[in-house]
């Protein structure tokens, strides 16, 4: 049997409150980084081709780093929104979040290869990999939401079994339609980094479940 | 109906104290990034001209730096100010926020630039990317005070409608200002950015309506 | 006599929380700026060899990079364990702490040196270098944890002596076992390295001990 | 009249949380940026004196990293220290506590400075650069607390004036040692960081006056 008070407890309480203050601050440095690889043009190129020019010629840079950027954003959002419904931590999902971690800490490597290979040769296999990236990190989240809610078994007792049931159904969108994003990478690296900013959107807007979760929370 | 006990309900707290969390990460590795881009002079620069020399040499990555510095440290005062107002979240705070905090990422590219580039031939073209960025991020910060402030939408109940009006109208001089100094980059470079520290210790000033803000929090 | 009320302390708590605050950050800060050693293979090298061979070539990079990355959570996880047993701070407490932290900071270092040294004539010195670091960073942790469970000094009252001291011997396993990985790495430094990532999987299982940790936690 | 019931107000707590959680980030990240500035040895130097050589090289390197190590790892006490005594906040200490940050953000551009100068004809410059800063930083330090203290303007009801004196006394010391090491550095910029480790160190060591601190927050 549960303890009804269970909200009561520091010890679950500032658990959960740990592993978020890590996650929350591996989440705003990983995004924050992103900057690091856009660099000022040299002096030497700006007085060939004036500045203006230059910058315009960061345009894959600025992409890969709006792409990236709200990727980031709205897996946090999504990893805040989770954890308002976990109420307890063990040890799997501990490594769980760890393994989602280590994916969004990566995300400025194949951010950096993108934004140096587009309109190169290479810009398939380079945007392919920034691409799959996503589709990995997709399936990390997905393996530790599924953890958490198999059979409620971290959640808060006021977490309704529809609710969690629903939300499984629109995280594993996740990992199919980043796929999709990969493989059109084959035909054009550029629509692929347009679409996963489109899926990014897509992801933030709360769909019903999220609706309902957040009105419930609003409501409490 | 509002439940009057909401200060005490955990979810809405809670909520609001992880973006707060996250938000804080975001400004806090921003601005100590900003010293990345203050290289240390070659031992070679200093063998012929003195160390001394190349380091007074410096002085537009200093004032880069000093700008910025105190642009995202109010910026910082200024969120952190509106989120004691704030009580609740929904998916648009999020987002808004989360465009916010896109603008302020992105400083120390604006100000590596204008670093680089002052007493350059470009300097006015940096210079005004520089400042315009500022003035993208006031729209941004206004553009989330406006939405949590709109029929006190997303406020406290102690909120007072006056109180909120006169921070709506404080925050509205923040774009025309910050485009006043990006206009000023077209003549005076250095000027502009010096304009632009003042406008930064002009918000971290205390308004007639901050001051109200403060004492209430004080007295409550 | 012990209040035994001290979990309603603010002042213990606060100064707990601060502490595990600040330690957070680092161990987010350092896990996170590991990826800064990646680097995107120049054009030149990829117009060369194709972009994908170039990537193939960062395995020792990726192969540091997950070493160090899952030594770094696996050390904060156990931190964040001991400090759900640690009830209040005292000096020596802090100045331990730092001195952990001091470790994580500089694991960015020894990684990158890894990451460029393996498959070269100096592998061997880089990577005892490297995981020779892991084994003082392991002596630090003892040092912390022994001094704040010596008589129970620190520890919460809820905390049993045998827990303690399971705590103790298991902890005590870290420095001979990551001597040995050190130790390695003069016959094999690529199997010193996959040891060291194996160690960071034993560390991270909970020992009946932490088993019993956990279940406490979650009991209570 | 204050309200004996101060402690129980969510807004004076929640401010001050806020403060030192911004900090904390600022502090972790700053001390977490100095690794960046332990460059690994390039191949070609390392085939031609060997590895361990080069690494025996970098000791300027690691002298500056631990002495701007324990400079921000103390100053962080501290300032902790001192936020246990402050109950809430105003514009000024925002202010001034932005001041102390501004200094500690900058600490790695010294560092570097000083790691790349000693044992350079320039050492003397560089490294009184260094310790300058530290006695900058010091007086940035020495504002926020007398600002605070000043007539217990901002000291929580439970601290005796003598204990506010107390520290005020202690502080002090800080600028004129610091002053003290920059002026060492004009005849041996070695002892000069030498003696800034050794400040922190003090100043890590309780006083009397922090023993009392301690000991009344360990008892309430």
């Amino acid at each position: 049997m549960e303890n009804p008070l269970w909200r009561s407890t520091p010890e679950g309480e500032k658990e959960i409150a740990r592993i978020e203050a890590f996650s929350d601050g591996v989440f705003s440095i990983a995004i924050t980084l992103l900057v690091l690889d856009i660099h000022v043009p040299t002096t030497d190129q700006a007085d060939a081709t004036g500045l203006l020019s230059q910058l315009l010629h960061l345009w894959p840079n600025m992409l890969a780093f709006v792409a990236s950027f709200f990727f980031i954003l709205v897996m946090w959002i999504n990893h805040h929104r989770l954890f308002t419904l976990i109420r307890r931590s063990d040890n799997n999902l501990l490594l769980l979040n760890g393994l989602l971690l280590f994916g969004v800490i990566l995300v400025p490597f194949p951010t950096a290869l993108a934004a140096e290979y587009l309109q190169h040769r290479d810009e398939a296999t380079a945007v392919m990999f920034y691409t799959g990236w996503f589709f990995v990190i997709a399936i990390f989240f997905n393996l530790l939401w599924r953890y958490a809610a198999h059979n409620n078994r971290l959640l808060t007792e006021k977490t309704d079994r529809q609710l969690a049931a629903a939300l499984t159904r629109q995280f594993s969108f996740g990992s199919p339609l980043y796929l999709a994003a990969l493989l059109v990478g084959l035909f054009s690296p550029l629509l692929s980094i347009v679409l996963s900013i489109a899926l990014a959107v897509f992801f933030a807007l709360p769909s019903k479940a999220i609706q309902r979760l957040t009105e419930s929370g609003a409501k409490q």
